[in-house]
């Protein structure tokens, strides 16, 4: 059985009652309870299935793989759905696994800062674990009270912590899996130091669920910083901002977000929320900086924007309150942008010398395209990575994204920062990985999951020869 | 061919003919000059080569390995000849692919803080490119000056800057290789962000040359944090000096070493060295503390220090002098166990929760083997690594060792901490990995090397099933 051989899938009774025989009434078949299954959260991405199975341990995990192996099924491993490339709806067919009853949460290892998480556990319930024991932990988005452990390891989950604490490789130190074989990994022993074969759990992290599905993870935490500071700063071009950004990055070590929007972005988020800018006329590029310490960085925030040169306004704010007013102007883009209607999203990193040309390149790039079509650029540039926004175009067409994703890789870019690959950008991985590097992946996919049986449609392009050669 | 076939090979001059045909007269065979690829520096490891292959190119060890592929050939990657564990010398007559001609340096990106460094680059090289351009790099250890890109890479290299930069996986962006099947990846744009499929620079990090072989590394690079301050803490058991480890740990972020020793060793230290001991009179255990930062951290370490409890007696030096004096007890316990004989040397993580116990135990367990051993134990504590020399036993008794490491694995530790598997620790494998851990690594192995061409005897132990069907 080949990648991309499941489309047409259809389950026959004794299947069913296979599973059944693994997770009893885990097995949801009803239309109705599946509807919540198969659609992601955004709406994009509407699939179809035969059955949910939401196993409640590692050993019903692969039982499920083992029976999905004899019978042909193929499995999308589910958990928050939070996802915004279609890795975890069943776009053709598949059985959905969906692991939200692996909930258990361990104590938290005060000594190591360590804690395990079922794969279930959502982020922001580690969060809350790990700030009760004092400590904190390094991964925050947007989602955390939807998206787990589980599928934020097996995306390898970035967010607004990047910049400080890396993203969710990172943070974990060991993973217990059900490989696509059926075989169960696990290595939750949490020990830092760790050369004892090959790297597991860093390979499973980011593998959106193709190779094993994650159980659980041991994840380190990080120091606990209450106290902030954040400043927005205003620039008369994207390049100066991204200088600014360069240097603060290098001489603030409690650097931790540098966010960067424009001009049509601000004014899109005060016009549709209803605030007042920031500053008494309008500049071309902003940088929304914040620093976060175990004692007020206030001082060596200061200190450093005073040393950034060709800035045009700056606005401190050291209350959480008017932290939070500064934040609105940058994390009101996604909404003030969906009032627009859907918009094709593209996560992209930039080598930071090619950045500022990359950003003032695009809405050229998109209006050659599609005259009509809006452009919204922002994200978190301290890592060089830009959310690219179009509105206008319809979902189906994608012709703005293959433009602006062809523009990525053609200045040495990523054509997924933290998103990942899914569904939706396959066809383009070939962008941003060699055909010597895809066969690597497949042989490793081969290895680890030789039926197919794990997310069969996503990350790796179809293979064409190979489809052809089963054919 | 299974990995472990290449115990007897003997290679037809029709094969060394191939190999001049790739590489020129690079290829050698005198014997003379083949003793110092075929000994590891401490002598233990002793192999012997019909050729050692010295590639100027990636291309270059793309056809070596193509070669080796179609005649059967073994080959062992060598960069400075520096492990511990014989990974690097043909113990089996494999050939030697020694890559340092792979030299090329590139320039310092300073606004990224990256470099790019081919596998001979050797690790001090990168460090005087970094601190030029006013970066450092997170990777340092005593071998500096041998070590290498492509070894620290292939071994996952630790060092005594773990604790604050994470070992040498934390530092690669990405890699160019060579795989087993003598395809060359290559991913070295630097991008921090990237969720393009799997993480194979992590996977081959830490592989020990057997999935595929480090041509090239990009490379991150850390702050460069030139204010230091050392302190030696004594303390009155081993369980104390621990867990003033792990409140320092916690509360200062500027901690950059924290390495335990105790008093037998440090008397050695200070007879074989003719030094001066620290304090009026000896104590059970000591900490060697340092702390570093852009600004003097002399008074945050003072006031972590006082915090810690059941303190004995403290030395504190802030200047170079002195802090170097005070490094001498940590690390001259190599060169003084040394004029003992050839200590046994094992390298272990220990969860922090048991370390103290496993401390105390092991020289009882040492003892019940063999009487007239002696143990030194001392190491990066604060990872919650040690380092355990036994001298006495015989260099090929390995009884000892494995005692230990059955005490470690009792304890949930890890039997190498950063100095890898190699050839010494293979048999001991199984007490970390379980069957089903094993038979994912050699999937994985089979997938990226199917002919078994990279370090065969190398990682894996030698698997007896297929050892058996094969013949």
């Amino acid at each position: 059985m080949a990648v991309g051989h499941h489309r047409d899938v259809t389950v026959a009774p004794s299947a069913i009652a296979r599973l059944r025989e693994v997770v009893g009434d885990q097995v949801l078949t009803d239309p109705e309870l599946l509807a919540s299954y198969t659609t992601d959260w955004t709406g994009r991405f509407v699939g179809r299935t035969p059955a949910v199975v939401r196993p409640g341990s590692t050993a019903e995990v692969a039982g499920i793989v083992a029976v999905c192996r004899r019978e042909g099924l193929a499995l999308v491993p589910q958990g928050g759905n939070t996802g915004l490339v279609g890795g975890g709806v069943p776009l053709a067919g598949e059985v959905v696994l969906h692991l939200g009853r692996l909930d258990a949460l361990g104590p938290v290892d005060e000594a190591a800062g360590q804690l395990t998480a079922g794969a279930g556990v959502t982020v922001a319930a580690v969060q809350a674990a790990a700030r009760t024991a004092g400590w904190s932990y390094g991964v925050d988005l947007a989602s955390r009270d939807s998206a787990t452990v589980g599928g934020t390891v097996a995306t390898n989950a970035g967010g607004i912590r990047v910049l400080r604490h890396g993203a969710t490789r990172a943070q974990v130190l060991g993973v217990e899996a059900v490989l696509g074989t059926g075989s169960v990994v696990s290595h939750l022993g949490g020990l830092v130091k760790d050369n004892t074969g090959y790297d597991l759990a860093g390979l499973l992290c980011g593998s959106e669920g193709t190779l094993g599905v994650v159980t659980a993870a041991r994840l380190r935490l990080v120091a606990d910083l209450p106290e902030r500071s954040v400043s927005l700063l205003a620039f008369g071009s994207t390049g100066d901002a991204l200088a600014a950004s360069a240097l603060l990055r290098r001489s603030l070590p409690a650097l931790s977000a540098c966010e960067l929007f424009l001009d049509q972005g601000l004014q899109l988020v005060c016009s549709t929320a209803g605030l007042r800018p920031p500053f008494t006329r309008p500049y071309a590029a902003y940088l929304l900086v914040e620093v976060a310490d175990r004692t007020d960085p206030t001082d060596d925030l200061a200190g450093a924007v005073a040393s950034v040169g060709r800035l045009e306004d700056a606005a401190v704010a050291g209350d959480a309150r008017g932290q939070a007013d500064l934040w609105r102007y940058r994390e009101g883009h996604t909404e003030a942008i969906n009032t627009l209607g859907p918009p094709h999203k593209l996560d992209v990193t930039l080598p930071l010398a090619s950045l500022a040309e990359f950003v003032d390149r695009v809405p050229t790039t998109v209006a050659a395209v599609d005259p009509a079509a809006r452009t919204w650029l922002f994200g978190h540039v301290g890592d060089g990575n830009v959310h690219v926004n179009v509105s206008g175009p319809a979902p189906d067409d994608d012709r703005v994204d293959d433009a602006v994703l062809r523009l990525v890789a053609a200045s040495g870019g990523s054509i997924s920062a933290e998103h990942g690959i899914g569904t939706a950008k396959r066809r383009w991985l070939h962008l941003a990985r060699s055909s010597a590097e895809l066969a690597a992946f497949r042989a490793v996919k081969a290895a680890l999951d030789p039926d197919g049986v794990l997310n069969p449609n996503v990350l790796l392009p179809a293979d064409d020869r190979r489809d052809r050669s089963d054919t």
